[in-house]
Protein backbone atom coordinates (compact mmCIF):
# COMPACT_ATOMS: atom_id res chain seq x y z
CA UNK A 1 0.00 0.00 0.00
CA UNK A 2 1.50 3.64 -0.74
CA UNK A 3 2.07 5.65 1.99
CA UNK A 4 0.83 9.17 1.72
CA UNK A 5 2.83 10.42 5.11
CA UNK A 6 6.48 10.30 3.42
CA UNK A 7 9.81 12.25 4.11
CA UNK A 8 8.25 14.58 1.04
CA UNK A 9 4.78 14.67 2.69
CA UNK A 10 6.18 16.52 5.97
CA UNK A 11 9.14 18.24 4.09
CA UNK A 12 6.77 20.19 3.05
CA UNK A 13 5.05 20.79 5.96
CA UNK A 14 8.50 21.84 7.12
CA UNK A 15 8.21 24.28 3.96
CA UNK A 16 4.91 25.65 5.03
CA UNK A 17 6.47 27.06 8.20
CA UNK A 18 9.48 28.06 6.18
CA UNK A 19 7.06 30.71 4.26
CA UNK A 20 5.82 31.68 7.38
CA UNK A 21 8.84 32.78 8.55
CA UNK A 22 9.63 34.87 5.10
CA UNK A 23 6.25 36.59 5.49
CA UNK A 24 7.37 37.99 8.76
CA UNK A 25 10.76 38.87 7.33
CA UNK A 26 12.54 36.21 9.45
CA UNK A 27 15.15 33.97 7.91
CA UNK A 28 13.23 30.98 5.81
CA UNK A 29 13.98 27.65 7.97
CA UNK A 30 10.76 26.03 9.10
CA UNK A 31 10.44 22.63 11.28
CA UNK A 32 8.12 19.93 12.16
CA UNK A 33 8.51 16.88 14.58
CA UNK A 34 6.68 13.79 13.95
CA UNK A 35 5.90 10.90 15.94
CA UNK A 36 4.63 7.29 14.45
CA UNK A 37 3.35 9.61 11.46
CA UNK A 38 2.02 12.37 13.40
CA UNK A 39 3.11 15.77 13.74
CA UNK A 40 3.37 16.90 17.09
CA UNK A 41 5.22 19.63 16.89
CA UNK A 42 5.12 22.85 13.90
CA UNK A 43 7.73 25.74 13.92
CA UNK A 44 9.29 28.63 12.33
CA UNK A 45 12.12 30.96 12.79
CA UNK A 46 11.51 33.89 15.16
CA UNK A 47 15.06 35.48 15.94
CA UNK A 48 14.25 38.43 14.66
CA UNK A 49 10.34 38.95 15.84
CA UNK A 50 11.31 37.80 19.25
CA UNK A 51 14.69 39.41 19.82
CA UNK A 52 16.30 36.31 20.53
CA UNK A 53 19.03 34.01 18.75
CA UNK A 54 18.05 30.94 20.32
CA UNK A 55 14.21 31.06 18.42
CA UNK A 56 15.78 28.74 15.64
CA UNK A 57 13.20 26.54 14.60
CA UNK A 58 14.23 23.64 15.65
CA UNK A 59 14.69 24.94 19.34
CA UNK A 60 11.42 25.87 19.08
CA UNK A 61 9.78 22.61 17.61
CA UNK A 62 11.86 20.53 20.61
CA UNK A 63 10.50 22.55 23.16
CA UNK A 64 7.09 21.84 21.82
CA UNK A 65 7.88 18.12 20.97
CA UNK A 66 8.95 17.65 24.52
CA UNK A 67 6.03 19.29 25.88
CA UNK A 68 3.36 17.74 23.86
CA UNK A 69 5.04 14.14 24.71
CA UNK A 70 5.41 15.19 28.33
CA UNK A 71 8.79 14.18 28.37
CA UNK A 72 12.73 15.44 27.43
CA UNK A 73 13.69 12.61 24.85
CA UNK A 74 12.58 12.85 21.51
CA UNK A 75 12.91 8.65 20.94
CA UNK A 76 10.91 7.56 18.33
CA UNK A 77 10.85 11.06 16.62
CA UNK A 78 11.93 12.41 13.37
CA UNK A 79 12.59 16.08 13.15
CA UNK A 80 12.12 17.70 9.51
CA UNK A 81 13.80 21.41 9.03
CA UNK A 82 14.30 22.78 5.40
CA UNK A 83 17.89 23.88 6.31
CA UNK A 84 20.75 21.97 7.97
CA UNK A 85 21.19 22.67 11.58
CA UNK A 86 23.76 24.87 13.40
CA UNK A 87 25.66 23.89 16.37
CA UNK A 88 23.15 25.38 18.27
CA UNK A 89 20.14 23.20 17.64
CA UNK A 90 22.47 20.08 16.48
CA UNK A 91 23.97 20.55 20.25
CA UNK A 92 20.03 20.81 21.57
CA UNK A 93 19.38 17.23 19.21
CA UNK A 94 22.16 16.03 20.97
CA UNK A 95 20.26 16.53 24.37
CA UNK A 96 17.18 15.06 23.18
CA UNK A 97 18.45 11.98 21.86
CA UNK A 98 15.93 12.27 18.64
CA UNK A 99 15.70 9.21 16.79
CA UNK A 100 16.11 10.73 13.00
CA UNK A 101 17.05 13.88 11.44
CA UNK A 102 15.72 15.33 7.40
CA UNK A 103 17.19 17.99 6.57
CA UNK A 104 16.55 19.65 2.97
CA UNK A 105 19.35 22.37 2.14
CA UNK A 106 22.42 21.68 2.87
CA UNK A 107 24.63 24.73 4.94
CA UNK A 108 28.27 24.32 4.32
CA UNK A 109 29.30 27.40 6.18
CA UNK A 110 27.37 27.16 9.87
CA UNK A 111 26.43 23.83 9.16
CA UNK A 112 26.50 21.48 12.23
CA UNK A 113 28.58 19.38 9.77
CA UNK A 114 31.11 21.74 8.59
CA UNK A 115 31.07 22.66 12.30
CA UNK A 116 31.58 19.69 14.19
CA UNK A 117 29.03 19.45 16.22
CA UNK A 118 28.01 15.92 17.36
CA UNK A 119 24.35 14.86 17.04
CA UNK A 120 23.77 11.90 19.66
CA UNK A 121 24.72 8.26 18.41
CA UNK A 122 21.39 7.35 18.44
CA UNK A 123 20.17 9.72 15.86
CA UNK A 124 20.09 8.98 11.83
CA UNK A 125 20.15 11.51 9.05
CA UNK A 126 18.80 12.13 5.77
CA UNK A 127 19.32 14.45 3.72
CA UNK A 128 18.05 16.45 0.53
CA UNK A 129 14.37 16.24 0.58
CA UNK A 130 12.97 19.30 -1.27
CA UNK A 131 16.58 20.48 -0.96
CA UNK A 132 15.92 22.76 -4.49
CA UNK A 133 12.65 24.62 -2.84
CA UNK A 134 14.33 25.07 0.38
CA UNK A 135 17.34 26.80 -0.98
CA UNK A 136 15.42 29.10 -3.49
CA UNK A 137 13.29 30.46 -0.68
CA UNK A 138 16.75 30.93 1.13
CA UNK A 139 18.12 33.07 -1.96
CA UNK A 140 15.37 34.68 -2.62
CA UNK A 141 15.33 36.13 1.15
CA UNK A 142 18.93 37.10 1.01
CA UNK A 143 18.36 38.82 -2.81
CA UNK A 144 15.83 40.41 -1.49
CA UNK A 145 17.19 41.73 1.96
CA UNK A 146 20.69 43.17 -0.31
CA UNK A 147 18.26 44.68 -2.54
CA UNK A 148 16.86 46.52 0.91
CA UNK A 149 19.95 47.68 1.87
CA UNK B 1 40.71 51.60 43.83
CA UNK B 2 39.66 48.30 44.76
CA UNK B 3 36.60 47.31 42.08
CA UNK B 4 34.19 45.13 44.23
CA UNK B 5 32.83 44.04 41.05
CA UNK B 6 35.11 41.45 39.93
CA UNK B 7 35.24 37.91 38.56
CA UNK B 8 34.71 36.65 42.03
CA UNK B 9 31.79 38.60 42.67
CA UNK B 10 30.31 38.00 39.47
CA UNK B 11 30.48 34.40 39.75
CA UNK B 12 29.25 33.69 43.05
CA UNK B 13 26.23 35.40 41.99
CA UNK B 14 25.92 32.71 39.14
CA UNK B 15 26.65 29.88 42.08
CA UNK B 16 24.15 31.26 43.99
CA UNK B 17 21.42 30.83 41.01
CA UNK B 18 23.42 27.03 40.72
CA UNK B 19 22.79 26.35 44.32
CA UNK B 20 18.74 27.58 43.10
CA UNK B 21 18.91 24.81 40.80
CA UNK B 22 20.05 22.50 43.27
CA UNK B 23 17.22 23.20 45.42
CA UNK B 24 14.91 22.35 42.99
CA UNK B 25 16.41 19.21 41.76
CA UNK B 26 18.44 20.12 38.88
CA UNK B 27 21.63 19.94 37.78
CA UNK B 28 23.21 22.73 39.70
CA UNK B 29 24.33 25.13 37.15
CA UNK B 30 23.94 28.82 37.04
CA UNK B 31 24.44 31.72 35.16
CA UNK B 32 24.54 35.24 35.18
CA UNK B 33 24.87 38.17 32.42
CA UNK B 34 26.45 41.71 32.84
CA UNK B 35 26.69 44.77 30.81
CA UNK B 36 29.00 47.18 32.99
CA UNK B 37 29.03 45.69 35.44
CA UNK B 38 25.63 45.62 36.11
CA UNK B 39 23.86 41.80 36.19
CA UNK B 40 21.11 42.16 33.60
CA UNK B 41 20.36 38.37 33.20
CA UNK B 42 20.06 35.35 36.50
CA UNK B 43 19.06 32.06 35.34
CA UNK B 44 19.72 28.35 36.48
CA UNK B 45 18.99 24.97 35.12
CA UNK B 46 15.63 24.18 34.17
CA UNK B 47 15.48 20.67 32.01
CA UNK B 48 13.86 18.75 34.48
CA UNK B 49 10.90 21.43 35.85
CA UNK B 50 10.81 22.56 32.73
CA UNK B 51 10.72 19.20 30.57
CA UNK B 52 12.59 20.76 28.09
CA UNK B 53 16.69 20.24 27.36
CA UNK B 54 17.25 23.71 25.82
CA UNK B 55 15.98 24.78 29.36
CA UNK B 56 20.24 25.52 30.80
CA UNK B 57 21.18 28.30 32.43
CA UNK B 58 23.12 29.62 29.44
CA UNK B 59 19.96 29.63 27.03
CA UNK B 60 18.02 31.25 29.43
CA UNK B 61 20.44 33.99 30.29
CA UNK B 62 20.69 34.47 26.78
CA UNK B 63 17.00 35.14 25.69
CA UNK B 64 16.66 37.25 29.18
CA UNK B 65 19.54 39.68 28.39
CA UNK B 66 18.54 39.94 24.84
CA UNK B 67 15.00 40.92 26.02
CA UNK B 68 16.33 43.29 28.53
CA UNK B 69 18.77 45.48 26.14
CA UNK B 70 16.33 45.04 23.50
CA UNK B 71 18.50 43.72 21.04
CA UNK B 72 19.85 40.28 19.87
CA UNK B 73 23.65 40.58 20.47
CA UNK B 74 25.10 40.73 23.49
CA UNK B 75 28.32 42.72 22.77
CA UNK B 76 29.76 44.31 25.54
CA UNK B 77 28.57 41.90 27.45
CA UNK B 78 29.26 39.22 30.00
CA UNK B 79 28.71 35.69 30.82
CA UNK B 80 29.17 34.02 34.18
CA UNK B 81 28.77 30.30 34.54
CA UNK B 82 29.39 27.79 36.94
CA UNK B 83 30.35 24.74 34.50
CA UNK B 84 31.49 25.08 31.01
CA UNK B 85 28.61 25.50 28.49
CA UNK B 86 27.69 22.48 26.13
CA UNK B 87 27.85 22.24 21.91
CA UNK B 88 24.03 23.72 22.46
CA UNK B 89 24.92 26.86 24.81
CA UNK B 90 27.91 27.57 23.21
CA UNK B 91 26.46 27.48 20.05
CA UNK B 92 24.17 29.92 20.72
CA UNK B 93 26.52 31.87 22.49
CA UNK B 94 28.09 32.01 18.83
CA UNK B 95 24.97 33.69 17.50
CA UNK B 96 25.18 36.10 20.37
CA UNK B 97 28.62 37.43 20.15
CA UNK B 98 29.18 37.87 23.69
CA UNK B 99 31.85 39.55 24.76
CA UNK B 100 33.52 37.83 27.26
CA UNK B 101 32.58 34.40 28.93
CA UNK B 102 33.91 33.12 32.31
CA UNK B 103 33.12 29.74 33.61
CA UNK B 104 34.24 28.43 36.79
CA UNK B 105 34.88 24.21 36.62
CA UNK B 106 35.43 22.67 33.68
CA UNK B 107 33.88 19.97 31.50
CA UNK B 108 36.49 17.70 29.76
CA UNK B 109 33.37 15.59 28.43
CA UNK B 110 30.54 17.42 27.34
CA UNK B 111 32.31 20.92 27.41
CA UNK B 112 32.07 22.94 23.93
CA UNK B 113 36.12 22.65 24.12
CA UNK B 114 36.13 18.63 24.11
CA UNK B 115 33.23 19.16 21.50
CA UNK B 116 35.12 21.22 19.38
CA UNK B 117 32.62 23.64 19.53
CA UNK B 118 33.07 27.38 17.95
CA UNK B 119 32.41 30.24 19.95
CA UNK B 120 32.09 33.67 18.18
CA UNK B 121 35.63 35.29 17.08
CA UNK B 122 35.06 38.50 19.14
CA UNK B 123 33.98 36.26 22.12
CA UNK B 124 37.01 36.20 25.10
CA UNK B 125 36.96 33.21 27.44
CA UNK B 126 38.19 33.14 30.89
CA UNK B 127 37.66 30.11 33.18
CA UNK B 128 38.45 28.66 37.28
CA UNK B 129 37.18 31.37 39.07
CA UNK B 130 35.42 29.56 41.69
CA UNK B 131 35.84 26.24 40.54
CA UNK B 132 36.30 24.28 43.39
CA UNK B 133 32.86 25.48 44.73
CA UNK B 134 31.39 25.04 41.28
CA UNK B 135 32.84 21.53 41.18
CA UNK B 136 32.17 20.93 44.95
CA UNK B 137 28.07 21.26 44.11
CA UNK B 138 27.78 19.29 41.29
CA UNK B 139 29.73 16.33 42.67
CA UNK B 140 27.11 16.86 45.82
CA UNK B 141 24.40 16.42 43.27
CA UNK B 142 25.26 13.36 41.49
CA UNK B 143 26.25 11.69 44.54
CA UNK B 144 23.03 12.47 45.49
CA UNK B 145 21.26 11.21 42.98
CA UNK B 146 23.43 7.96 42.84
CA UNK B 147 22.36 6.94 46.37
CA UNK B 148 18.48 7.52 45.60
CA UNK B 149 18.59 5.27 42.89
Amino acid sequence: MLNPFDDTYFMKKALEEAHLALEKGEVPVGAVITHKNQIIARSHNLTELLVDVTAHAEMQAITSAANFIGGKYLRDCTMYVTLEPCQMCAGALYWSQLSRLVFAAEDEVRGYRAMQTKLHPKTKVDFGTLKEEASKLLKAFFIQKRNLN
